[in-house]
């Protein structure tokens, strides 16, 4: 049996770790490197000098997304990830899926390998959502609120106009970033697991079926604010403690009536008037709900709605359910799930089928190529924090997987 | 049987009515007039003006307690209430008590009545708590921490200094507020109820028999900030859901095992990181129990404090309890408490003995002379709100049995 072809995991660790001191926190641990800001920047510049010097050829659309090829005529097979982080993130959520298709990208080309199909790997703009999540593959499929661009601003106020000029980039020509299908062949993107179902299980690669949707609602509940001393208990009507009612029986209804994977969380709370003496008039609740199923998440959703009304006509409240956002499930698709597959057979690696509990820019592709994703194990299910991490051998292994992939696809 | 000595309603009425425009909103409904604000002190300046109108001799001490006398020598027969409010409040909490006080001091000047002792009215200063709940009453009966005056900061940002030096007074000499008891004979304070039940039970006052004590705790219940998709539900160390579930149970337990007029309120949470799609890592919960009877209050405080460990404990987080305020409940003096009654048996009036769930000033003179209260009913039990109102009928009663009681208690 002949050796596969391998990547170098020295070069692809080195570049990680370089990658990894830009929008490294003073304290020396987190990483911050929101997309637009001087360090992304100082980051993609390092990126494209990095593709240039592995043989590809780069350009940089009109949404910011960041690309290099090797190949050329038809359509692509695509590969990458991003390297925006969350506020204080670790060094692999989305640098790994970059970092590694340059990798194999390099590798086939240094191997002189020819591919029927081009490869082509991206960095996708604003994964995090400085701006909104998955800003770049959104643009790239024609999945963005073009009106919206010129209103959007982030947490600290500046707007996605004025961060683009600093950068570089005119805001009014993000249209331009739409892809045209037809030059598109598959897109597979490698990532950390971000949960802890690979490690407890010791497998090293998880294939993944499908990215979940997202449901992101705010419920107001709108009760009286009575003086806390003076009113008696069995006249109040407490907003807060109707959202608290709520919040349990819909996480447990969640668990029980879900898919088994479903999952919801209570981010956020803010309490009006908001002091001691006042009994809560007004609680709004922010809930976030996930599953890969569309029908079932569909259905719990609906259902949750009914619950929040119950808790509240029972207690004497109103509540209102707004929706703030939902992305609907994306299943990966068949042909890009059999090249993992056979990819790992061949490199014995056991895989494990698993939804995508997080969102990906692979969810966006989905609605233009054929896309799919596969999964390294996450050092304690940790991600979104500054000790994030998996083992080097997993982050070989999941590479190697990555670039049999590759040259399945590409043929 | 002789017409008893009787106020005058429309005079009351125009004093109240002339003093809720200081401080209205800009919208002509609620009421914001902070101590130590602009509104606050031309609201003082117009109160030391209707004390001299209505024939009595003025001062305002080094906390900012505002006084007007009738007649001299021997311990005094005091009266009042407060002139600040809470921000967007309401025309009677606090300026009923001042202003009926004065308008009995003023009727039975007109009369020509000379009682045994010298009687006296008092605004006291920042009863609403923008420094510290009954600031001018701590003050003057010797219960204010002198120390942390000069560290004091409303939650705007001003500090007392800066705005007691706005108005003219300077904080370094508060400590000189501090009263002689031996000057005091009793304390007596008109208030609306800012509850239902006289109302419901058509009762016109109010026989406070104590003031609840107060305690404040914040519980910091801490978890895990995972990440809200990929973390199964069963591991997640969630501290809203703790924080929920303790209150829901903690409610309960105040309403099952208190005296039967116990309370509880949780007037505000804050949740961090504070984000949709991470997991609350922490929880912090303020809660608030009000109790007449001080060992009972103090069983709920650790019971509840017992209650939180159990329930953080069983869902793998750990919770700190810190007290941020202790008030101990305040009776009211026997001797007080006969004069009102036998004023209200002489205008038959029926009373209805009963606690205040709110503080007031009269709790801390309860340590330095004999203290007492009496309600009027509060439309709808509404307080602490723009739509805060009493009857107007139900005003005068209460302004006539307060000056039976004066005149009884200063013989």
């Amino acid at each position: 049996m002949a050796v596969p072809l391998a990547i170098s995991l020295p070069r692809l660790r080195t570049h990680i770790e370089a990658l990894s001191r830009f929008g490294r926190n003073p304290d020396g641990k987190g990483i911050t490197r929101s997309c637009w800001s001087p360090a992304h920047e100082e980051a993609r510049a390092w990126l494209l000098q990095r593709m240039k010097e592995g043989g590809l050829s780069t350009w940089v659309d009109e949404a910011g997304n960041t690309f290099g090829r090797l190949g050329n005529g038809g359509p692509s097979v695509v590969t990458g990830s991003h390297i925006d982080t969350v506020p204080n993130g670790g060094p692999l959520d989305g640098a790994l899926g970059v970092l590694a298709g340059l990798e194999c990208l390099q590798t086939i080309r240094e191997a002189g390998l020819a591919t029927k199909r081009p490869l082509a790997v991206v960095a996708w703009s604003d994964e995090e959502g400085r701006y909104g999540s998955l800003f770049g593959s959104r643009a790239f499929t024609g999945r963005l609120d073009l009106g919206q661009i010129s209103t959007l601003r982030s947490l600290d106020g500046e707007s996605l106009v004025e961060a683009m000029a600093r950068a570089g980039y005119d805001a009014s020509r993000v249209a331009e970033a739409r892809c045209d299908p037809r030059t598109l062949h598959a897109y597979v993107e490698l990532h950390i697991e971000q949960g802890p179902h690979l490690e407890q299980a010791r497998i090293p690669i998880g294939l993944v079926e499908g990215i979940v949707g997202i449901r992101r609602n705010r419920l107001t509940f709108i009760g009286e604010p009575d003086h806390a001393g003076t009113t008696p208990m069995a006249r109040r009507k407490d907003a807060f403690l109707a959202a608290c009612e709520y919040a349990l029986k819909a996480r447990e209804h969640i668990v029980r009536k879900g898919s088994g994977r479903s999952v919801t969380n209570f981010g956020r709370i803010e309490l009006a008037p908001g002091v001691s003496n006042i009994v809560p008039a007004r609680a709004v609740l922010m809930q976030e709900m996930r599953e890969l199923d569309a029908r079932i998440l569909a259905r719990l959703d609906r259902e949750c709605v009914t619950l929040a009304r119950t808790v509240a006509r029972r207690r004497g409240l109103r509540v209102v359910v707004d929706t703030l956002s939902r992305t609907d499930p994306a299943r990966c698709a068949p042909r890009v799930m059999d090249a993992v597959q056979a990819a790992c057979d061949a490199l014995r690696l056991r895989t494990r089928r698993m939804p995508s509990g997080a969102g990906h820019d692979a969810q966006n592709l989905a609605g233009v190529t054929a896309s799919g994703m596969l999964f390294i194990p996450s050092r304690g299910g940790r991600s979104h924090r500054p000790d994030e991490m998996s083992d080097w051998k997993a982050i070989g292994r999941g590479t190697n997987a990555l670039l049999q992939t590759l040259l399945r696809l590409a043929g």
